[in-house]
């Protein structure tokens, strides 16, 4: 990283740097390298510590930076591709589903979900809370939105909570016939629940993708799935079983 | 909106506003309404203006709601759903395909992108840049790189450059057979470029898609499609042809 005198761009300064420093990143630092301290490269690139500081946070929320207490901020590791769209409709749950079901309750969805599935005003769903872990990380939380009319025979079944009742609740679902799926994604920002899990602050940048399952012209279980969007990028694999010559770590940004 | 004292919330004060006021734009609001003004809504919440102007930005950064120099804080129409999956494998400029040609270059792509293609370092490849305009506002950009080898037929037509030569060049694409491509998606922010087409800022939250197109085996050309993060919602239509009964209007987030 030379001395660069940011002084004359019309663009803000802290971008001018972000975009400096990523070159820097990609020529000069190796994965999990530590940054030179702030006081440092301010001086460095002759630029207010504030400045720095919004150029870190933006390369933070890009995903390239880590920063973390007692440790400094480090070169962060690619993001992980982490497979959403699937060639095949498959039901969640089913035989090679990564997720982890870990609870199950009874309540009302959120108006937007009521929505999509149809139910009554203030209707009572199913909702299972699943989570993703990948290379150690969380990954992802979802919640999965399942009315009682989806799972007529569930009340039969003798778990009346946790993840045994979510496997339960997920076995039943997979007695339909899954005829179609599609999904959504969009920005959304980490609800609190959500953050904890994902060992993220509330705010924090994620990728929403909800997901409807559809059977016999309706919608029987809707999923809201919440990724972090500093580690993950969402791949739909649709190669057509074709085999591809590619490095996987790179990625185009 | 009552008065709501937000003293002593655990959580950050700008994010228990930003809920609050979530829910009264729900319930209070309609699209295109004209929010109180800043001083007013911060005495109205019992919080410091700084908090206030922070739970707005969040609020904006969700696409709740839009600041227009001039006009104030309105709220924001839902997201627009851009179909971005297909069921079918099409190339870019097929018939149907909604987007805008509009010039096309010969330059050396980022190293991610050549990495994708398989070219030499250094090694030219077309660049055609695009546009998605959607209900009269920019939605997206995108760059799609097309190494020489994959539209060799090329140089025998006369259009040297503009949105001609960009045509050519996917007229001649489409010669070759398309045997899949997949997809990635991932936050990323608005380069100056793409901020100036999307009318937003640069830095701003975008959804970015890179997308592989794949010939014998073979990456034949890489899209990178930027869209606006505030007003987008990425859809993956796979619905398998059935009719679906809902209301397209709705969002679950």
């Amino acid at each position: 990283m030379g001395t660069t005198q940011l002084e004359s761009v019309p663009e803000p300064k802290y971008w001018h740097l972000r975009t400096v420093l990523s070159e820097a990143l990609d020529s000069e630092f190796t994965v999990g390298e530590i940054l030179p301290n702030e006081r440092d490269l301010a001086a460095r690139f002759g630029v207010a510590r504030a400045t720095l500081r919004q150029a870190l946070e933006q390369l933070e929320l890009e995903g390239r930076l880590q920063r973390r207490r007692g440790v400094g901020t480090t070169v962060a590791p690619p993001r992980v591709g982490v497979a959403v769209g699937t060639e095949q409709h498959v039901w969640p749950g089913a035989p090679g589903d990564a997720w982890h079901a870990a609870d199950c309750t009874t309540a009302a969805p959120p108006a937007s979900v009521a929505g999509l599935l149809e139910t009554a005003d203030g209707e009572s769903v199913h909702i299972v809370r699943r989570s993703l872990v990948t290379h150690g990380q969380p990954a992802a939380a979802e919640l999965l939105y399942i009315p009682a009319a989806s799972v007529p025979d569930l009340s039969a079944i003798d778990a009346p909570s946790g993840a045994a009742r979510a496997r339960a609740v997920l076995r039943e679902l997979q007695r339909l016939e899954l005829e179609g799926q599609d999904r959504a994604v969009e920005l959304g920002s980490a609800r609190a629940d959500d953050a904890k899990e994902l060992d993220r602050l509330p705010g924090a940048p994620v990728l929403v993708v909800t997901t409807r399952f559809f059977t016999e012209g309706r919608t029987t279980a809707v999923s809201v799935a919440t990724y972090r969007a500093d580690t993950c990028r969402l791949t739909f694999g649709d190669s057509g079983g074709v085999e591809i010559h590619h490095d996987p770590e790179r990625r185009a940004s």
